[in-house]
């Protein structure tokens, strides 16, 4: 009976865990991470599915706790390669679905499940939990497994006046609890946060407050997922007698969605389309958009920049930035602000107005949750290192001693037997990223050579040969790009071409017509004269011609 | 009588601005910015001297406020290019005295000043006025003009309670006040914080109760220029018996300058030299070093990633990391406190400690100024766009009307004239960047290839072509740089030559010779095939080899 953590981009155990008994294996999510600054031109970040694939016969089924990407990126890539049942609450299984069909990936087989569902497959009994967290249909899993009782919290939060659906079932996780769970693996993401995550409600009295209080063009931007903060937005606007339009593709998407599985409330009569938003006059429009964390090409940001297509923002006007900067995002998220400002608007954001809550449990929640659970084992899940020792230190201060807390990496396997767990060998978990919509590893030469050509720029050397004697023909050429401004570079090409020929006659005189270490020599001249000359090391490419 | 912001990398007059009268003109700081992550490979970033240039004959002077390098940094590139005498305090010269050493910069005519020192050159009275900050000497500056007085806070807090000097002059800033204001030009950088920001002193109570609980080896990182809180460390070690080891190239230069010009209090007896470490019990060392920013190639994340030379951290031993991150800063700041936690030890950081307190005035000292100072004009500096909206807004709430304060952008040049001010045509203001160590201009094409030499790679094809015919001899060779991984892009390259042998052989049966048109054809093909098959836009170079 193993655990194994398998994905997070610096985070542990985010994007994917793996669960392999002896009648079978399941994954707990399957989701993506977007790349950070040291991955240029790289589209998004895939777990690892080099494990899954040694036991892909194995494979019985993929249980999702919520639906947003970071829990279901990885669907469609999973589902090219891999066939098993998907288990999910109806919404997130509806944002699957119509991720699927971007992808065109046919034939899945879906399987919607309910809060409070309980059923047994491929030797697991699984039940789903409702929990809170910053989209509906969240849940937490409880796997009834040959070791014993696991429960996986997804991402959750405590939210007794949630604004749709009901509060995390506190009922039924005290009820695991006296049934006795062997291991706890739960979210860490705010365990470095003390106290408790104010209820959503909290973000209403905000926008009701802004509401009252603007004359203009209201603009709200939050995450496209986050179906009750819109809910309050829509509410909000029913109340001020303002009518609602939606921009941004991943928010119109989501809106359209969650309005036809039931999720959201939003009446037909409150909706105006984007292209007739010129004709309502501000005091009766509000706008959902996109762009909350700075996204350059967002709607948010080209309304910031004055370039959006169709909607506009000046004095008079407010904007709600109801969202906190995911970390490497603050930047964008700034200049967004700055911009808004630069016209004229009143912008409206955390931490100086409270128009965004956390969706994640902060420690008086995670002690809750290790109270009601009393897990024998605590896996602190969801997070960098720093969070889930922090969790880990939450746990200990509950009297939970530490040689039952297990803070692992992905990639890292957990064995329980009987009702003992102990840290085996690692599976493989190098780091997987879409480049251009195909696989790449970045472990590769490619992430490294962009890293030189960003910083360095490249130069490249075109020599001609007489493929007999080795000597060169002609004045060689030298093209740089991304290197120093040519114009600044006061007569670098006509010396390098010096550098460059000096090179060839030696080569030549000594016979070399070995063109592997000809280049080198090139490469190694050239290097230590453009380092000197300007300080930098570009990728120098010497091609020769034979002529 | 001008006033013109003239740099700051999206802050304004942050790190230099032009005052010019008549009689001649002054700049106060001259300061650089570090690059953001859209230009890569930049060194660092300086104000366009532009404007400068323009009326070089006429500076008088340089005063600067204080020695962070964002008020100091541009000094040496400054005067390789004009002369004028630059003042400032012991420190910051000390501090200006050794880069320029660093950049061979020589025959600097520097001119030593102290707070409350009040003297006429130029056509201006110059007055020098203590204030706190995170570095001692630090000064704000009351010029009094042709068009009257102004005031330029420079960086500033108010401290009742320093840890060395004096607490800011509050009594000298009201009598400028009961003198009458004309302008004041105030630090904007924490307007959106409410409230007062806490004496240093906060951060030594913190210091010694780490000092009090652990056990092992010490590890504080700090700036390097934070000469108040090294002087806590050296405290809180004296007290509990620890020597105190320096590293990291810039720390080692500071505290040096630091003890030389009596800034700091650290005998000879406590400090332990970097190569005896080893020698000294863990729990009788404390060991001061760079990295607080999380910055890769700095002491803390070498040790961090157990690459440092001499410095091991382990269990039982405890890292302070006693400052906060600035903006873009922070997922190096969480690899390295990820990595320290990683070798088990204990790491206390802010806000979870209170280890660091920010040196800028927030909301309740912004009043406290604006109150003693009683300017007819506001010009809130230092800041992002937002911070100098909040700091608007503050001042609006003490009754400043709108329409004397002046939210500037760098380059806007505000006009004095009697009593009146107004803004009048902008004057040049790009962003000049230091490339290499040369000077370089980011709106060139240069960046522009950087960033997709970074995100798409790189692609070159090499042609040979009868010069006569035009005609493609042989095959062409393509050879690529930070694309897509060659292993997974299966084919690709043979099916790359063909489509360039195609496009050869099509140009050839139309007699094209003329290589510009060849290439930009070449380019086309290239480019719409390889985007549908990798969905990459490299940066395609065709060349052509005459034979």
């Amino acid at each position: 009976m193993h655990v194994v953590p398998l994905g997070g981009l610096g985070e542990i155990g985010k994007n994917m865990t793996a669960v392999h008994q002896r009648s079978g294996m399941l994954v707990v999510d399957a989701g993506m991470a977007f790349p950070d600054e040291e991955m240029p031109g790289i589209d998004l970040v895939l777990p690892d599915f080099t494990y899954l694939r040694e036991h892909a016969d194995r494979l019985r089924g993929i249980l999702l706790t919520h639906g947003h990407e970071d829990h279901v990126g990885a669907i469609p890539y999973l589902l090219r390669e891999f066939r098993a049942p998907v288990y999910g609450t109806r919404l997130t299984l509806g944002l699957v679905e119509s991720k699927l069909q971007e992808f065109g990936v046919k034939n899945a087989d879906l399987r919607e499940v309910s809060a409070g569902e309980k059923f047994s497959f491929g030797g697991f009994n699984v039940e789903f939990i409702n929990v809170n967290h910053s989209i509906p249909g969240a849940v937490a899993v409880a796997l009834r497994t040959s070791a014993g009782l696991f429960v996986f919290s997804g991402d959750y939060k405590v939210d007794l006046t949630p604004i749709e659906g009901e509060p995390i079932d506190l009922g039924r996780l005290a009820a695991l609890g006296e049934e006795g769970v062997l291991a706890y693996f739960g979210d860490s993401t705010n365990s470095e946060r003390p106290g408790y995550v104010p209820s959503e409600r909290v973000v209403g009295e905000t926008l009701n407050e802004v509401f009252r209080s603007v004359e203009g063009r209201i603009i709200v931007a939050s995450f496209a997922s986050h179906i009750h903060r819109i809910q309050q937005v829509v509410e909000a606007a029913k109340q001020h007698d303002r009518l609602v339009a939606v921009t941004g593709r991943s928010m119109v998407r989501n809106v359209q969605i969650a309005r036809e599985l039931g999720y959201l409330d939003l009446p037909d009569a409150m909706m105006v389309d984007q292209r007739d938003i010129r004709r309502i006059p501000d005091q009766d429009l509000v706008v959902l958009t996109t762009g909350s964390q700075g996204e350059p090409l967002a709607a948010l940001s080209r309304i910031a920049s004055g370039t959006h297509r169709t909607i506009e923002v000046g004095p008079d006007d407010a904007v709600v930035v109801a969202a906190h900067p995911i970390p490497g995002n603050e930047r964008g998220v700034s200049r967004t602000i700055n911009n808004l400002m630069r016209r004229g608007a009143q912008v409206f954001y955390s931490p100086l107005k409270p128009v965004h809550v956390s969706g994640h449990a902060a420690q008086e929640e995670q002690k809750l949750m290790l109270s009601l659970l009393k897990p024998r084992y605590l896996v602190p899940m969801h997070g960098e290192f720093r969070h889930l020792m922090h969790h880990a230190f939450t746990a200990r201060s509950l009297g939970i001693p530490e040689e039952r807390i297990f803070v692992l990496e992905n990639g890292a396997r957990l064995e329980f037997r009987g009702r003992e767990a102990r840290r085996i060998e690692n599976v493989p978990s190098g780091m997987f990223v879409v480049d251009g919509g195909g696989l790449a590893d970045t472990s590769g030469a490619v992430m490294r050579e962009r890293q030189q050509l960003a910083e360095e720029g490249m130069f490249i050397v075109v020599a001609r040969i007489d493929s007999q004697s080795g000597a060169l023909v002609g004045e060689p050429d030298v093209i740089s790009r991304g290197f120093v401004d040519p114009q600044a570079a006061n007569g670098l090409v006509e010396a390098s071409i010096e550098v460059v020929s000096r090179t060839l006659r030696r080569t030549a005189s000594r016979n070399i017509t070995d063109w592997g270490q000809l280049k080198n020599e090139i490469r190694r001249d050239l290097t230590s004269f453009l380092a000197e000359r300007t300080n930098k090391r570009p990728m120098i490419l010497p091609l020769i011609v034979e002529v």
